[in-house]
């Protein structure tokens, strides 16, 4: 029997994607339909589901499981969930649209990706989802921004997927689907499985949440961000590689495998966190490392309210738990890496590099210093800087 | 209400020391009994006794707990135990005793600390405690030897403790019962709360472990031994100044607590980690930092022996978890502290100076390496060594 954490809600995994047999029947029904584009948000929720990321969500979200997501993070059934997930279009398609009718969902490219049984049309409060789950209205905070910009009419019911887009073919060996990541910890014999998720190269300090993650626990799963990121971030092959040669060469073998998965990022900082925590359930990681400002944005969430808030829960709203970590750094006085709780000097003594300043470095190649990330990383990335240079 | 874990058998905690005001009238009693000299390792026992830490005992075992001690782990009614906790005497003693006496308990110096109502006399058999418990019968083992030198006797019942020796005195800002590190917990604010055990100084292979145990709780508490040791052991007034430098320079303020307690380690290795855990629970510690060979001697247990006991229990035998860790060193090519999971590299890459190379370089003034020991510890140790020199 495994002794990984059970999916969400206690199931069996509900991965939504259509068994290829049924697939070539569903396009030619899909072709009749009145079609319905998705937002790359929207889009990354599909896959989500057709992975069983989403388990045990049969599809996007009616009002009810709206509501209860936005103001209590419960769905209608009592099921924890902190984040809705919808699906919108705009009043003039609604207008063609009938409860109970199915829609084709499309992709960018007009290619059609799945099928939606429509339960439900209803409009929102957009301002109340974004109070409650982004904790701000102010349009300039990206998640917001989405939301004030999708269309004006809900589109609920259950899902049948048809496509996992690019993702699968894109990122052979790194996309792996929740009963994968599962079989993968079993082979391993792992039952304490931490998940360290990001969306940029890692440097000493990620190493090091990661290796604390190892310390106490069998195994970490470094999850990346495969969905559509912030502009000047770094290409999920450039991050796979520059983790790769981490790994090899700084980890343990059998201690750290590597997934991605197609996410696209909200920025809903500590509700965000908390969706993070419920889909590494199913993949079956029984803890989250979370870090400083997990799943932030700018100034809006303050640097360890993603810690706070798995304190609130009710008990047994998630089986993952969070293994919360302060901010990261190497520090002079301690001659290695540590955390803002662990190390007690000052600001001076700790190598801090920005970002931006980071980019500046590889576009002068500067040298990065080793105590900041390792130079079998620094020589993968500066390959990179130079190729767009 | 506490969030602390509760004491061992989920009552309160049961300190078996006479009140101030009753110690009197209870020596004057005792004048009159049969004198029991007490052995170091009885002596130790009656104090952690005395203090609480082996709540919810009323007294030393008596056969039926002496055999499930040593067989099942478990007492006669069912509470799981790891260790017989008995008291001896000779034959010719026990004949001057009868059932339901009492007899006062002496300490080395012939001073009253204790009575002890006997509830049973009985012999018990030497080699299977010593085979259950300690895992060989060989006589040079340290814990088996004093088995094998003990009293033909056991005398079983509940003690009044009337004595905490010289320990109040001479650890005075050390010396701490499990209502007291409890209280200092909750003044913090800690529930998740690590015990890390030492009878050495710390170098920075133990100022990592403390700091992993850092990371994912509240605090550690640095919980000394204070009992007789193996000679060459540094002396607890000279360690307690070891590791107050490094707690002052190294650790952010309010994250470590030192105490100290007046066991005296039977070297049982995976079964003396148990009873670690089990009266650190009676402290307040949600975990203890088991390392490599935690309580061993010799090569009499593999290195991992006390890990892996821990996952050999019934469920909720112990509240208190075990947080387990590898061997732990400084690794040149990590460049910084790591541990047998977390570091690839080979032991050529891997700082380790031995217990003896390191006394002889205090001998011979040689520089411990920084990697090694933080240099505010090596000048304690250096001042310690030159005083003995």
């Amino acid at each position: 029997m495994s002794k990984l954490v059970p999916p969400h809600g206690g199931g069996p995994l509900k991965p939504l994607l259509v068994e290829p047999t049924a697939r070539q029947d569903a396009l030619a029904r899909a072709e009749t339909l009145t079609r319905v584009p998705l937002s790359s948000r929207e889009l990354s929720d599909l896959f989500m589901f057709g992975m069983g990321a989403y388990t045990p969500l049969d599809g996007f979200m009616d009002q009810a499981d709206w509501r209860g997501a936005c103001v209590d993070m419960r769905l209608a059934n009592g099921l924890f969930w902190p984040i809705p997930i919808t699906l919108s279009c705009g009043h003039g398609t609604a207008e063609t649209i009938a409860e109970g009718d199915e829609v084709a969902l499309m992709d960018e490219d007009g290619a059609v990706v799945g099928i939606l049984r429509v339960a439900e049309k209803y409009t929102i409060d957009r301002a109340l989802e974004c109070e409650k789950v982004y904790g701000t209205t102010d349009e300039k905070h990206p998640g917001v921004q989405k939301v004030m910009e999708q269309g004006d009419v809900n589109l609920a019911g259950p899902v049948a997927v048809l496509s996992e887009g690019h993702y699968p073919e894109t990122y052979k060996g790194l996309y792996f689907r929740p009963a994968e990541t599962r079989v993968m910890f079993e082979e391993r014999g792992w039952s304490k499985v931490a998940a360290f998720q990001t969306r940029n190269p890692m440097h000493r300090s990620h190493e090091h949440l990661a290796k604390i993650a190892i310390e106490i626990g069998d195994g970490v799963l470094i999850h990346q961000v495969l969905g559509a990121l912030k502009p000047g971030d770094i290409p999920a092959d450039v991050r796979v590689k520059a983790i790769d040669v981490l790994v090899e060469n700084y980890f343990v073998e059998g201690t750290a495998v590597q997934a991605g998965y197609p996410i696209e990022m909200r920025y809903a900082g500590p509700r965000e966190a908390l969706l993070h925590a419920l889909f590494r359930q199913n993949f079956g990681c029984s803890h989250l490392v979370v870090g400083r400002d997990h799943a932030g944005v700018g100034d809006y969430y303050g640097p360890f309210d993603a810690h706070h808030i798995f304190d609130t829960l009710e008990e047994g709203s998630l089986v993952t738990q969070p293994l919360k970590i302060d901010i990261t750094f190497y520090c002079r006085k301690c001659d290695g890496m540590a955390t803002g709780k662990t190390c007690p000097h000052g600001e001076e003594d700790r190598l801090n590099i920005s970002g931006t300043r980071l980019r500046e470095m590889f576009a002068n190649h500067e040298t990065v210093p080793a105590e900041f990330s390792r130079p079998e990383v620094v020589e993968v990335l500066q390959a990179y800087y130079d190729s767009i240079g």
